[in-house]
């Protein structure tokens, strides 16, 4: 895959575009390697890192020439970005991203997209909850999947290109319709997160000495979920913000599950309560045979 | 600590007795280690490991004689388990449990207890999703807090030996109100179990096509959901049935502040959810502080 492409801009060197451009770095990828970041402690970061040839916050020095552009920046910056990169993206080019929502960015990116740019969004199943450029790592992809959400139409020779990259990288790649890709990920990565956010962010109200045996004795089901609660805050924000349908009518649902689980316990419905432990367990089971446990 | 007991009785060889059995063989703490247990497959696998002595369904056989009489089956049983063993215990005997709620235990067992029995309850803050006594392992405990919320005026020499026993499997022993204990372990560990067996209800609701995918790409924080959902079904209803007042308390604060983010997530009110996104950071920093991380 060495030489897969020319020159890679690479918008935003956090914690999975840093870990892209390793990716890029260790196996040959690019001719040249740059990235787009507003935070002049990133740029010298990535520099002195070795994992990018040149880091500016000027799109017209970063974009020009380049052959794949990766947005890889909180979803609620696309728009501008889009609107900023535009008039420096060549005939020819592929643009991409690495966003938690598709359907958002599909709406925020096409109307800027030049004629002769092909845009093929992706969403890496991977991360951590760690920031910035020095929690990336190559390794970080091997896998895991990666779901691209192509609007119809899209140049399959750009879509190939996309794909050789994250096979690259060790991942799996699927097509997915962009509003599939929505629903799925609101139930799988957004309501979990939204969950984990609000049972700790109601820990943190309890009273001083209570909150200090909370951390004491987390070790009993709430740690899990303060590992998910320190996952970035702008990047949860803007995915909230744009994957607001799915996300509410999934978390409709759980409302709903949750009041009727709260009445079995005000009541004393035993019953109702080992049914739904028991029927839980299949799903564990099937994510274990499935070897993504 | 060898030689801590004449003999223990561990009611229920699961997950946790049997680790604890093999604690205490491990550490020669007995003279002899006998299992009440109904489940003749369980009583068979216990010998056959060799992590007890003696495995019955007769409580005079195992209780008689014993110093050291341990409740490690669900809570629901207590009551029960507490009539039927009171007519053997001696004097002097210490009856123990490894329950998760403290209150629904005095309540339950204290109306039985003979006099000259001590009662020093404990919580164990250990476990794993597995259960029965191939899943037990003498390492659980190591490193791990135990609990224990002996009644004003026990025998401080009871609770002396039953520290003994804990520190000996590795455990910090942490003196704690029965209460106070439930209301601690109401936010840490029953309601994130309650809203993962929720979440993960919500889920298996679903269209069956979108259920495969919810597997497939379950890695991205559904997974870890789907651990704590795989618990022991009884054992967690009895938990929730017999800790009601706490839990529905810290429920009710978790679904208010739940539809506080469901409203700003349907208004668009970015602030809102950035500014508890970056809060819940600060809890995470805390635990990992703290070592429990």
């Amino acid at each position: 895959m060495a030489g897969l492409f020319d020159k890679v801009a690479i918008i935003g060197i956090g914690h999975i575009g840093s870990s892209l451009a390793r990716v890029i770095k260790r196996d040959g990828l690019a001719g040249s390697l740059v990235t787009l970041e507003n935070n002049a402690a990133h740029r010298a970061k990535a520099l002195e890192l070795g994992i990018v040839d040149e880091a500016t916050d000027d799109p017209a020095i970063a974009v020009t020439g380049a052959d794949l552009v990766v947005l890889a920046t909180p979803v609620g910056t696309y728009a501008g970005l889009a609107q900023a990169i535009a008039p420096f993206l060549k005939p020819g080019a592929i643009l991409s991203d690495v966003g938690s929502v598709k359907m958002a960015v599909l709406r925020d990116v096409l109307p800027h997209l030049p004629d002769g740019v092909s845009f093929v969004p992706g969403h890496p199943i991977a991360g951590t909850e760690h920031s910035g450029p020095t929690a990336g790592f190559a390794e970080l992809f091997r896998g895991r999947w990666c779901i691209l959400t192509p609007p119809a139409g899209t140049e399959q020779s750009a879509i190939d290109k996309v794909t050789a990259l994250w096979q690259s990288a060790g991942s799996t790649v699927e097509i997915m319709e962009a509003s599939y890709h929505d629903r799925v990920l609101a139930i799988t990565s957004h309501l979990p997160h939204l969950i984990a956010y609000t049972i700790v962010g109601t820990a943190t109200d309890l009273e001083a000495s209570l909150q200090q045996e909370v951390i004491k004795f987390s070790a009993s089901g709430f740690r899990d979920f303060t590992r998910i609660a320190a996952s970035d805050p702008v990047m949860w924000r803007d995915i909230f913000l744009n994957n607001r349908e799915a996300v509410l009518d999934v978390l409709q649902r759980f409302t709903e599950d949750l009041t009727a689980l709260q009445r079995a316990i005000r009541w004393g419905e035993g019953d109702k309560l080992e049914e739904l432990f028991t029927r839980t367990r299949a799903i564990r089971r099937s994510i274990i045979d499935a070897r993504q446990a």
